[in-house]
This record gives C-alpha cells, sequence and structure tokens, in this order.
C-alpha cells in the first residue's frame, strides 16, 4: 500500500503527525511520584482520522508501564472526538476542541471491564511548537477528586 | 528494551502471538456484500495483557478499510475481558472465555462519541489451529438485530 494522500479534514491536526519521544512525570494522591520515557505516535491512513498509539517505559529499568491507543477523529467547527483503549481495561471516549496548535479534551463517556479500576474523569491539554510536544493530564479516580496527574515534553523524531 | 519473558498468566492465549493475514468477507443487511484483505498483531510486553491491532484493506485497490486496536486481558478460570478502540467512534468492552484455542467474547460495555453509529452489540468467536486462524463476527446495529456481520481467515506469517 502506497501511503495516501492526507485527507483534507485533518489539516488541523496534520501538526500531530509522526513518531514523538521524550519523558514525563506522574503523581497522584493515592502512588509514589513517577517518572517515565514515552513513544507516542500518530499516522493517518487517507481517512478523516488519526491513529494513536502510545507507550511508556521505566526510565532506566526499560520494563514497560502504561500504553494505550486509539483514534483520533476531526469534526466541523475544531472539535475533536478521541477514542481511546487502556490496558487497565478501560475504554474512553474523549471529546473537545483544536485551538491553533493547543489540543484540549475530556472524558465525556467511559465503559469498563469487570475488573477495571475506577476511573471517573480524564482531562488533557496537548501543546505542540514546531518539533516539541507538551501534554498535561488531570485525573478523577478512586475517589480522588480532579487532579494533577502527568506531565511530559516529547519531540518530534520522525515526521 | 529486550523482550521480557511472557506472563506466565499469558499461557492460555500464547497461541495467538504473533502476526496473521489474511482475507474476509462481510455481509450485513444494510450494506453490499464486500470482501478484505486483513493484517492482525499480537504482542506482549511482559505484563498480564496482550497488545492487539488490526487493520484491513480493499483487496485490490489497496485502500485502508476498518481497523481496531486494544488490549486483551486475560482474567482466572478462562475468562478474557477485550478493551477495544473503533475508527467508527466506538469504545468497546468485550468478555467472554477461552476454551483450548476457541475464544467466544461479547460486548458487554460500550461508550460512544457524539457522532458514532449506533452500534448496540457485537459477537466474536476465533479459533486458532496451529497457524490458521478463522473468526467470525455477529453485530446488531441500526436496527438491525444480531446478524452474521464477518468471517475470515488468516496465517501466522511472523511469531
Amino acid at each position: 500500500m502506497d501511503q495516501p494522500e492526507l485527507h483534507a479534514d485533518l489539516a488541523p491536526v496534520a501538526f500531530l503527525l509522526g513518531t514523538w519521544q521524550g519523558h514525563g512525570k506522574g503523581s497522584y494522591p493515592t502512588v509514589q511520584t513517577f517518572e517515565y520515557d514515552e513513544e507516542v505516535r500518530f499516522w493517518h491512513v487517507g481517512k478523516p482520522l488519526l491513529s494513536y498509539t502510545q507507550r511508556t517505559w521505566h526510565p532506566s529499568k526499560g520494563f514497560a508501564m502504561h500504553s494505550e491507543m486509539g483514534f483520533w477523529r476531526v469534526q466541523p467547527e475544531g472539535r475533536i472526538e478521541i477514542v481511546l483503549a487502556h490496558p487497565t481495561g478501560i475504554a474512553e471516549i474523549q471529546e473537545g476542541r483544536i485551538e491553533d496548535t493547543k489540543i484540549e479534551v475530556g472524558t465525556t463517556s467511559m465503559a469498563r471491564t469487570t475488573t477495571a479500576k475506577e476511573v471517573s474523569r480524564l482531562e488533557r491539554t496537548f501543546t505542540v511548537d514546531g518539533d516539541v510536544m507538551r501534554y498535561e493530564v488531570r485525573m478523577a479516580a478512586v475517589g480522588v477528586p480532579l487532579t494533577h496527574h502527568l506531565s511530559a515534553e516529547l519531540h518530534r523524531v520522525e515526521a
């Protein structure tokens, strides 16, 4: 399969395309503060959506930590819908807005497996400045109200 | 990162690991019968879950058709939980059972984006015989009750 042309509807999120790598920090009232290395990939197949995979690993020991996968669906008037599968047993819908190279989304719906942990809301802010991406994640889970959880800075390593 | 050892809990689904390619056929009362080529990948990162990606494309024209991604979580007593992201705006939980090299799962919960199509239930049966995988998908959607939707035969092309 040849690489198809970028769908015109993806112009507002073309700044995300490629492979990004970097470093992040996490904290939450119920866990010890932690750090991670991360790789994020955004690609397209000619449709009006981006495919997305993300994985993190321990900076010195190398073992796998979190990962997630899904699809970013661009909608009219700056709206975006994200469909995410989490390894924790959570399938999540996030919706929000694209403003220039900033994307703000929050959980609108979740489906959980029988054994999934109770997470009630995630909010994410992504900002891209050229080949640098920064994001923040806020989370409400296991009885804790919406609280800062993750922040990371990634660099585009492949277009 | 070196490839970690297979987590002991994954023994019941180790027969899925690798890259599979093949051909499928789809039908549904609301659409024309169609065929597709497909690639499925299952891999692990040392945790008690499989990562899963799937994509299909038009057999002669090569353009991308469906794709999905997610995680297969092995549970005690032959249970399995699957967390899936669909490009159609649906985030889905499927649960079911592993019996030898046959896996039967069905939707237990779904989350939908604002613009997602109405799909109410999917049921899937996977059977693996050595390096041959066959699956059937039944779907209830857009007012149609649970009906045969997809069947495919894939061959393991990489362990």
